[in-house]
């Protein structure tokens, strides 16, 4: 698969991504921002959130379920609280509004919790809570539900979605504490990937149609909370899935993730819901003693003796940083049918692709 | 195991715990509350986390490790966050008092976080969550780091501890949902247990001295974190864990798990770390709506069909309220060893017990 991987530069991706949701009709504003979280992820090294989804997206947008120029707006507010209603706009520009909000109003207050309800999906949580990480001495945190994809512990059918958490914390010397993590024990498109190979999937990450664990990626139509079996506990990842559910869901007003439309099933607008938090370090404790104190941990954390097998010791966030310090020099290393399938959308809309 | 375990009066046990901390110079005060949190971990039947550890609580103070006169007192302060150092006092009443005033300040501005320093174990992280649940339209969420023992993927020690998350929401006409879980796979007790029953443990919960999958409970010397092995993402449970300490640990200006001192190791104060936090649902939502929407999830959740060989599908929360019910009316099933410790605690402490 390597060898037939093509390098392509983070512009030439962003430039057309941009121009696609363009000529969709979308604002510039919404474009601009819409194009940075995409790519973003596939600068990251989280490939099945960035380009590869762009069809997804504009699937979506092309059948009407989308609102290009939404009136994204305010439904209630407090000093430190602020819940939004996206109309059905884009989710990417919406999250990011609701996190600048957010990170605005932490910064007077010290802390404060977004909610935004009818949106669509964002792409990676883990761009949202990083915006924090721009303003000195900021923590950010991002949630959102999805389509039901995830089988509670003991039941059958997929109640809740993959369920992501993401936090940044920041840190001194040491390279900021980045976590972005679905409450599944795998995202789906670690299933999409085994597919693409034709190999099989270890025991516990999927389950078919009866809810029975498989090792075969295309008998898998559902995923396991964190845990995987209920021997090992996936009543805690189910259980933290309920969590990020009851923020972005219920508290937020949008559909729960039973309800939540995307690619399956019947074609509506979304009603995603998010969740964002931002607080302020100094409303605690002194930022540098924060900082040297992340250090330290941080520092033990990447030195500690690896266990007999394994390379090193990362922290969350690590491998991130690695992917884009190569393919900000290196370009995007796209998969041949991702390319292939691009080049067909620019055909499709009459959008010049320079690659 | 069954036959030989007697049942004990909820009354009889908390009159006992609460002799035993007035007998060691606590205050009434301190005395009740620490009851009280010490016992409801019986009551919901987390046995690990009750009366099977006065000895460990009783043992630190006589130790002279925990100040049973402490200062508990603001350090920092804004209208939606507070920070507290518990001046080495027990860490029941320390957490009791942060959440408290996390929830008042919630109730005045919407959403409140409060860290505690200087603190020491405070039990079962559910309580504090719980408590939110006794005003009208409020959620809780409760976290502490402790000793080290749980150990970040692909290490060989333990850097983390099983750093427990507790979240507590309200409902209508359902039960609440209430999670109060560690981020490890098990917690310590689940060892114990087998150690106690000579059984082994099922690969994926604990790890020898060499950092290796064991599934002997009496070489199990560490805890994987939640996904037990990095094929099934351990290293997402490792970011949880790693995402509480930075809050209970750094931000609340406590030590960090690596140097919590507890049961093992060189016999110091604790300097444990909490965070909490609380928020009013209608800051984001009408309360009633939310409670109507969390109603229909719920019931979903408790009706969906199970899986074949499942019983039922469950909400966090529901075994605790199922054994609350059964332990109020018939008591609290102690186990002989305890039981029989608690006769050894009254004879040495000379405090009468009634069982």
């Amino acid at each position: 698969m390597a060898q037939s991987t093509v390098r392509v530069p983070v512009s030439a991706l962003g430039a057309f991504v941009n121009d696609v949701f363009l000529h969709l009709g979308a604002s510039e504003e919404e474009s601009r921002i819409t194009t940075e979280v995409l790519i973003a992820a596939d600068i990251r090294g989280i490939d099945s959130h960035g380009i590869a989804r762009l069809r997804y997206y504009v699937n979506r947008v092309r059948r009407g379920l989308v609102n290009l120029r939404p009136n994204f707006r305010v439904i209630t507010e407090t000093p430190s609280t602020v819940a939004f209603d996206a109309d059905n706009g884009l989710g990417h520009p919406a999250a990011y509004r609701a996190m600048r909000r957010c990170i605005e109003k932490a910064k007077e207050t010290g802390l404060c919790m977004a909610t935004v309800r009818q949106s669509n999906h964002f792409g990676i949580a883990g761009y949202y809570a990083t915006m924090a990480l721009e303003e000195p001495g900021l923590c950010g945190l991002a949630m959102t539900n999805a389509t039901p994809l995830v089988v509670p512990t003991n039941a059958r059918e997929p109640y809740l979605s993959t369920a992501p958490i993401a936090v940044a914390i920041p840190a001194g010397k040491e390279r900021p504490f980045v976590l972005d993590m679905a409450t599944s024990t795998v995202a789906w498109g670690k299933i999409e990937n085994a597919q693409r190979a034709e190999k099989p999937i270890p025991a516990g990450w999927a389950l078919d149609r009866n809810g029975e664990v498989t090792t075969d990626p295309f008998a898998a139509v559902a995923l396991t909370p964190l845990g995987a079996f209920p021997e090992l506990c996936s009543h805690k990842g189910y259980g933290l899935a309920l969590f990020v559910e009851v923020l972005c869901g219920q508290l937020a007003g949008a559909a729960w993730a039973r309800y939540v439309s995307g690619s399956r099933g019947e074609a509506r607008p979304s009603n995603t819901g998010h969740a964002f938090m931002a607080w302020r370090i100094d409303a605690f404790r002194p930022l540098d003693e924060f900082l040297a104190h992340m250090d330290e941990m941080l520092h033990e954390l990447r030195t500690a003796e690896p266990v007999a097998g394994a390379e090193r010791v990362l922290v969350p966030g690590d491998p991130e940083f690695e992917a884009e310090a190569d393919r900000r020099a290196n370009g995007i290393p796209v998969h041949p049918k991702v390319l292939q399938d691009l080049r067909a959308l620019a055909n499709e809309l009459g959008v010049p692709a320079a690659f």
